[in-house]
């Protein structure tokens, strides 16, 4: 029994029917939406008419999962409670109506995440959305259609709330970005390398108001026309909620499976749940974070899709495990790209690491090639070891994916020292002759020895 | 004393002047060519027009280091001798006549590499060149003014060979291909990736004769005019030979300063050859290769960057070392990106290693997202322990540069296994939701444990 129908859930169903035949192992996937393994990270630019065609977004349409993989999957029900003393579900049909109990061997949840939406007077008016499920998306796009907004408020500064209010650019509204933090992705990048990104946004005529907080709604029939803030009032024909997402535990917990600190469900390397037959995986469950070592809730296709196929080979009786992650993640908002990797300089103060940081501007290709654009690289290392704690990288095209190198360093415990003998690729194309994660290692490795040297 | 300004030479030379002011070190610098620290691997796009200046490609002008560093460069003068017992250099003076010898305490030899050029009849005719140094790429480009060249033959499919015939066909003319190789790139690539670039090379109108050896000149007035090979003759107004080049290093074998095994002079990692006060760097040095544990020459301005900054840290009386290499390279023909590193199937096989092979196809962004094109990637991997050997990555815009995790994951002896959970950026406009490199590697662990299956 597989709660959920999407990366983690679908990844685990796939990887457990390659090993146990349907004779064997009888599956069932169920999910209250209407689609299957789909893409969210996609829905900004169905939203943005970047891509025309929602179906685009389906990796794997449930007829897919039925006909060829035999599982049995129930879109539009959903399961409004677990009972593990009975190894059952109680399964709601939101269409049909009615509710069962099935019983399940082995559970799989893949519940994934839900939108932070706080109790605001108003929040629940016509015109303001989330952005999680495919749903959401397709509900955004014919509003848009429908209801033709001209003024949108996009609240949150995060990577959803940047690509939405992108997306709604390009769809000619006029959009103004409301952020509690002093600058965008505050959550995701320090502020001097958020600041580059703000200077993105203004070029594409977003109206930033950064250090601004939401209060409330005005409506009215029903529907919302203006958002209050901290500030003032801002008119909005469409809100779109981007602050972030939690992990989707609450059929979990009322069940009795335990959460871990984090505030998602608590999973072994092989995403077992501590209730025996009980696994779990995606934006719902908890991951090691290998920097800080502490435990991370992270929401994110790349691992969903990872931790179900472990979740899956185990249920399925072979031997996977996920060996965590080390905070990578990237955007694009509009010509600037933006990714990181490891701890930001605030997050590496939080875990008790004595740091320091270098940033080096350089350029995406040799200085003398066509198509050269600026891009800044930020260090932060480990003062005594010289260990990488983390990176941040914005720049223009083909900055941003150098975060790999830099996450693969990580992951293997590199000290900037030894990264910068790295052998990368270079050729005028593709890099300066140092490149740029090259120069920004060897600062930091020279910082590194300064700052030795200062406490002698 | 300093013989070669180029990148090892004045990096060195920059590094030491660091370190020791000009009241405790005199640096020389010497050098037969017109130029310094000039990008050798910029002349394929000054001879195609896509880099207009040649000033472009220089780095640092003479007058920088002269000026700012107080290093005495000497363009247009050669060392003709060292003599390790007087420790003293013959230089001559290649315009003013005449020759001097002069005393050194530390000697940087840093002569970069020479360009392969068979004794072949004919082989010395005007209109032939080699590519080496940036005198070779003015030439070149000066010669495509004066004597208006139509057909263009050149000889050999490496690098070198595929960007000048790009950079030919940039400037409109009728471009033949002659390699010895089956598959351009057959030094680099693997027969099946190569075969990649042979399809981009059609596509650019190139006209490709694999497996085609040279072995004359045609000439009339001391010009040439056709390139006789193993298959017959081709009219030629120009000829640019890419037959690769190797450690330039007759004047150090002379003198006595050992070479290592692979031809290139012997170093330790701190740039130190074996005899006390003569270091070297760059093309004519030998450098460990990490994975197959051999010494290589590798002719690469990055590796002779950082060779020449460690040598000039150690000269300066500091303390740095070079690590080796993995053998990364990249380039782009036309549309085509290509990258590797580590050992090809070829090489893996040459080294003694018992390895299999995978290729994927796959796409540079999410197959939904606009702009994402096919990329190839291909691991080797060592069959027993699961150690990745080697990858290579052929595709279009975005493809090559992901060689660098590949890369990073080879210097810290990765397993395919372990870096089929590799945390790598992913969203849509950078990555499907399984990053090419994550899916190859983890169909490399497929097939590894596949492999040790059927040993049982």
């Amino acid at each position: 029994m597989v709660i959920g129908a999407d990366a983690a859930g679908m990844s685990a169903a796939s990887q457990a029917r390659k090993r146990r035949g349907p004779e064997s192992l009888q599956i069932v996937a169920i999910d209250r939406g209407h689609h299957t393994s789909y893409s969210a990270c996609g829905i900004p630019y169905f939203v943005g008419g970047v891509v025309s065609d929602v179906d685009a977004l389906i990796a794997r349409a449930p007829e897919v999962f039925r006909n060829e993989l035999a599982i049995d999957v129930r879109l539009r029900h959903e399961v409004t409670e677990i009972d593990l003393g009975r190894r059952a579900v109680l399964v709601h049909d939101l269409e049909g109506g009615g509710e069962k109990w099935e019983p399940f061997d082995q559970l799989m949840v893949g519940t994934g995440a839900v939108p932070i939406r706080p109790p605001l007077p108003g929040v629940e008016a016509a015109g303001i959305f989330g952005v999680q499920i495919l749903d959401d998306g397709e509900a955004i796009h014919r509003f848009l259609a429908d209801a033709s907004p001209r003024r949108a408020v996009v609240v949150g500064g995060g990577y959803i709330g940047l690509e939405m209010a992108e997306a709604l650019v390009m769809r000619g509204l006029d959009v103004t970005l409301v952020d509690a933090g002093a600058q965008p992705m505050a959550a995701t990048l320090d502020p001097d390398m958020g600041a580059l990104v703000a200077d993105g946004l203004r070029e594409i005529g977003v109206h930033h108001r950064p250090g601004e907080r939401v209060e409330g709604f005005g409506t009215s029939a029903g529907r919302v026309r203006e958002v209050q803030t901290s500030a003032g009032s801002l008119a909005a024909d469409i809100v779109v909620l981007g602050l972030g997402v939690r992990p989707n535990v609450a059929l979990a917990e009322a069940a009795g499976i335990p959460l871990g600190p984090s505030g998602g469900i608590a999973v072994d390397r092989r995403m077992r749940t501590e209730i025996g037959g009980v696994w779990a995986g995606g934006d719902c469950v908890e991951s090691v974070h290998r920097v800080s070592g502490r435990p991370v809730v992270v929401a994110l296709g790349t691992h969903a899709n990872k931790q179900g196929r472990v979740a899956g080979i185990n249920l399925g009786g072979g031997y996977a495990t996920f060996p965590g992650v080390v905070g990578t993640a990237i955007s694009k908002i509009c010509a600037v790209e933006v990714a990181r990797t490891g701890l930001t300089e605030a997050e590496a103060a939080e875990a008790g690491f004595d740091h320091l940081a270098v940033v080096v501007a350089s350029t995406t290709r040799a200085g003398y090639y066509p198509g050269a654009a600026p891009m800044r690289t930020k260090i932060v290392a480990e003062r005594r070891s010289g260990r990488l704690l983390g990176a941040q990288v914005v720049g223009a095209e083909g900055a941003a994916k150098r975060i790999d190198a830099l996450a693969v360093a990580l992951w293997n415990q590199m000290t900037v020292e030894q990264m910068s003998g790295l052998d990368l690729a270079y050729a005028p194309p593709f890099s300066p002759v140092w490149d740029p994660v090259l120069i920004a290692v060897r600062k930091a490795a020279e910082a590194v020895e300064e700052s030795m040297a200062a406490c002698k």
